[in-house]
């Protein structure tokens, strides 16, 4: 028995999420099916957290019980050649028993893309508007997340019920040559949070409220007090640390 | 009438190529209904070239003659509008009346790029391979092509029967982060040229046939002679340079 750890990089487009779900299309669901393939029995892997149907992995991080010994270089090409084109094997290590991939992560990196420009090339990968954006609201917005806060007015309803406590360590938005990239950092992050967090962002920036109201919508602990959510194709999970650090240096 | 001259980017994935079919979704289908719709009245777009299905452009160029005048900054943005996702209008200038984005065509700038890590993330837009190719092969058969010659050998079959003679100004393969880039500018190409260039060199990189097999392949101009072709997807018409240069500076 030998605990595994994977990196994996996906193309959120044509996956319903990471979970599992019966007759959709998800990424666990297209991983596991080709482990269990490989090692003759059923498996289950366990993700550092479940992305969102559209959204995108860079560094996502898996762990999985591998039944029996093979070397990691041949599982790891044998992996990539028998998963679909959307979905790659960066890197794998063996890890100790205990290490539990969602429960041992520190912290969480996302990155959100916006685009300017209408570019037929990549725009899977970013959330297309014609009009700029205000980049000192959207720096002021950031601010005001960072600490230990309670994002239950930026999480699905009914999800999650317990702690939506959340510590977010650092968040910015960086310009880019014709458009943005919002990175954001947290110890966890509660379902759609992060694109919820940027579609109230943007209409703080188009002028539909003020960046000011941020602490009042954080406090007031309700859902419909935020703006909507951008869409999950400018969503990245960047990557994911651990005590020890990154996987893989 | 004034003629307009356009700068297309588009995502090559979901068309049959540029030229217009009957039931099949081609660019220039796509974007001569909407010209057409905008303008109330039958029109025709003439490109630089044709581009096959699968290959993309960043920058392909057509001009049409329009039946009446409007702000060319509107018609961009009601283009733009129109238009599906993966074809984009970058630029608009009207030219004298006797332009023809074809014939007047002096040279064209093609991009192949090679990934050698399996890349979900942009999947669409490079020929993956595991395997490194050897660069000095490649740098050395990429010699053989400068000049004026006859591609018939390079030139799907049974396809432009009349004048093969291309003039290669310049072509090199360059490094990039885990991948490769082919880069050839030329005064015409024939129909998917560049693609069995680029098969046929890679063969040579992976030893299948020497470099110095190149001048002799030119020589029989038959398409036998030549290797494979290298998938469209890897493949950039990347911008179009005529008589006063690129259009937009």
């Amino acid at each position: 028995m030998h605990n595994l750890r994977l990196i994996l990089e996906y193309d959120g487009t044509d996956f319903q999420g990471w979970q599992q779900q019966p007759d959709q299309r998800t990424v666990q669901g297209e991983f596991q099916k080709r482990l269990e393939r490989l090692y003759g029995t059923p498996l289950r892997v366990i993700a550092s957290g479940r992305t969102d149907a559209g959204v995108h992995a860079l560094g996502q991080v898996v762990n999985f019980t591998a039944p029996h010994t093979m070397p990691l270089d041949r599982l790891h090409q044998a992996l990539n050649g028998m998963l679909p084109p959307d979905i790659a094997v960066g890197f794998i290590d063996e890890v100790a028993p205990e290490f539990h991939a969602r429960f041992n992560a520190r912290r969480r990196f996302y990155q959100y893309h916006i685009s300017y420009q209408k570019h037929p090339i990549g725009r899977q990968y970013a959330w297309y508007m014609r009009r700029q954006l205000d980049m000192n609201t959207l720096q002021q917005a950031a601010k005001y997340l960072i600490g230990c806060k309670d994002f239950t007015s930026f999480c699905v309803a009914a999800y999650e019920k317990e702690n939506r406590i959340c510590e977010i360590f650092s968040c910015q938005w960086e310009t880019k040559q014709h458009g943005l990239v919002f990175h954001i950092e947290g110890n966890r992050f509660l379902r759609a949070m992060v694109r919820s967090i940027v579609g109230t962002m943007v209409e703080m920036a188009r002028g539909v409220r003020p960046a000011t109201d941020m602490p009042r919508i954080l406090e007031v602990q309700n859902r419909q007090a935020a703006g909507e959510s951008a869409p999950p194709h400018g969503l990245f999970l960047e990557k994911v640390i651990y005590d020890e650090g990154l996987p893989g240096g």
